[in-house]
């Protein structure tokens, strides 16, 4: 089963590398950019076939390795 | 408007992210990790209402800054 994990800041916390890109763009000649964030994306495969189950493993696995929980969110999406 | 970038390592390219993360797991006790593979999801705002210059706008920043479109692929996915 194959899913996809997005692990983004939490809101309030500073995101230096957001900002980074932000100013980069604007030194481009962008105008109007407004807030940036970045966030990861995580795909993974894992061998369990049975959704809920699947999805159960992929929560603990950003709960240990995946995310900062102090200072992230995450969501996961199941794709096929 | 609002917009989020998913920014992926083209399909052959190697990620050494995703195989360490894919190793940790592995490490951690997770059995049946297969592929592993990181991106990064850039969420941005622009000043442009309209959505197709939105777009447009977006795509060039992928192409000038926020992906490197030899090894990445990028897709964009105006939010509101």
């Amino acid at each position: 089963m194959k899913a996809k994990v997005v692990v983004t800041l939490k809101n309030g916390v500073l995101d230096p590398q957001g900002k980074a890109i932000g100013h980069a763009l604007t030194n481009l000649g962008f105008d109007g950019v407004g807030e940036v964030r970045q966030g990861k994306l995580i795909e993974l495969e894992v061998a369990e076939t049975d959704p809920a189950k699947a999805k159960a493993q992929i929560e603990e696995m950003c709960r240990k390795l995946l995310a900062n929980t102090v200072i992230e969110n995450y969501s996961i999406e199941l794709v096929a």
